[in-house]
């Protein structure tokens, strides 16, 4: 993961504007945002369900920078004051608290269209079905159906007066961040044109590792210190934030999570063995530090 | 412009999502800030370049929601209180008014993806490659080096000690409003994949317009009322904002308007009479009274 983390970097660097013009801020802001940091869990999953199918490395590794991209957005967003005003991530002061929240909201949109720029280039896949279709999904995972309807639906959680139950934490959980790991260990197939039934099943192990991840990073604000997190922790309690651990507690949570490792390794059962950086990544994702 | 307008709701109604589950709110928010006011004026762009090329109207009506959509969310950003902090827009409360902060960010993050997830689709035409073409240029429009840069430019120059040179001013403009004017003309071309000549026309015309009607809300923003305006106007001046109205005054800024716009015409000479709606466009912008 951190050869991938290092190469993605690369790609990042050549994929984001350049430190210059009069726009300098912008551009140094969303560099700061995307790169030199995180474990671009999502970037690993592009590029090893890539690998399935024999797709040009160059390929990927500009689906794994859009894919972070989108990622890096979410979470400058998240972080603002209006939303869950933390001023810690990936151990660096967030990006409106070493710049302005005006930046901080135009570095957000900036690396969501940019996304959209890599995807749609002539670079990435020379048929265009596959650029539009990457394009599709990308989008149904990060929007008002995926990613940004799981926000507001966590933001609601914390004004409501009664807390979700296991269903509902389930499904914002899995809008929030499932559908945009699910795209992640998909974009491979899509690259690779691959056919409906290998690209469901690496849609699905990303879904369950997402779950999965969830649980993880939720045990990890329980235990984690914030220098180890690289970010605040101990917030989500104080917060009523509504997670799966809050419902069943570390020791339940902990088991369900192993079981949702051991279920998404199972839809690689058709997969060789070059399938096995991503099974030993599901059950990494439980073990993790940060 | 008020039939295109009242089409274009339908198309948004049809393309965002229904105002029905737990996300509720973050979709009746979507809808408020997009539907139900608003020249439409870049989708009339939108649907008038088509014509032009003997688009099938259902797909440039899409393209014209998509870009209505990018569009509204831009607003909602712009009103945002770290950025114009603006408590009107198109005659109702802004979305951090009617909602609150946090909604208002989400709505406009997933109204800009909700463009690509349209632009995207196959129902928007059949040819993957004129998806994939709309998807790259109306990202490109609207992101780092287009509105999105125009729009630090302007925070910038709020805070900057010297005001802005005409140049600059005139960069800004066309980067935060001019990029995506000229997607929407030249988006017509882009459907009926016609030659590269004739795009590039269109897209002139577009870039014209767009820096005439920034003229015209500028003037408008000095005489209109509130009222007239359907936003809090006068505030230019004040917040330090670079205008060329500013630099120029009312006079010259008018006369360099009316030369826009004879400039915008000229570039649709090699168009037929299916133009002229075009053609009246242009003188349009810079006499509307809102």
């Amino acid at each position: 993961m951190a050869a991938v983390a290092s190469e993605v970097d690369e790609a990042l660097n050549a994929l984001l504007p350049a430190e210059e013009g009069d726009e300098r801020p912008l551009f140094a802001a969303m560099r700061y945002a995307c790169m030199g940091g995180g474990k671009k869990m999502r970037a690993f999953l592009v590029i090893e369900g890539a690998r399935q199918f024999g797709v040009a490395p160059q390929s990927a590794l500009r689906v794994a920078a859009a894919v972070e991209m989108l990622h890096a957005y979410s979470l400058v967003h998240d972080d603002l004051p209006a939303m869950d005003n933390d001023d810690l991530r990936r151990g660096k002061p967030t990006v409106h608290r070493a710049w302005d929240e005006a930046t901080a909201i135009l570095v957000g949109d900036a690396l969501q269209t940019q996304a959209f720029v890599v995807l749609a280039s002539p670079e990435t896949h020379s048929d265009p079905a596959v650029r539009a279709e990457l394009c599709l999904h990308l989008a149904l995972a990060a929007g008002a159906r995926g990613m940004v309807g799981g926000q507001m639906l966590d933001m609601m959680a914390e004004k409501a007066a009664e807390p979700l139950d296991e269903a509902a934490v389930g499904r914002l959980q899995l809008l929030k961040t499932g559908r945009l790991i699910e795209f992640a260990a998909e974009a491979g197939a899509i690259l690779g044109k691959a056919g409906a039934h290998q690209r469901q099943c690496l849609g699905a192990y990303g879904r369950e590792v997402g779950a999965a991840f969830q649980i993880a990073d939720d045990l990890l604000d329980l235990t984690a210190t914030p220098e180890e997190a690289g970010k605040a922790t101990g917030k989500d309690a104080g917060a009523g934030k509504a997670t799966l651990l809050g419902l069943l507690g570390p020791e339940r949570a902990r088991a369900q999570a192993e079981r949702l490792v051991d279920q998404a390794v199972t839809h690689l059962d058709n997969f060789d063995d070059r399938a096995d950086l991503l099974r030993a990544l599901a059950s990494h994702v439980i073990r993790r530090k940060n």
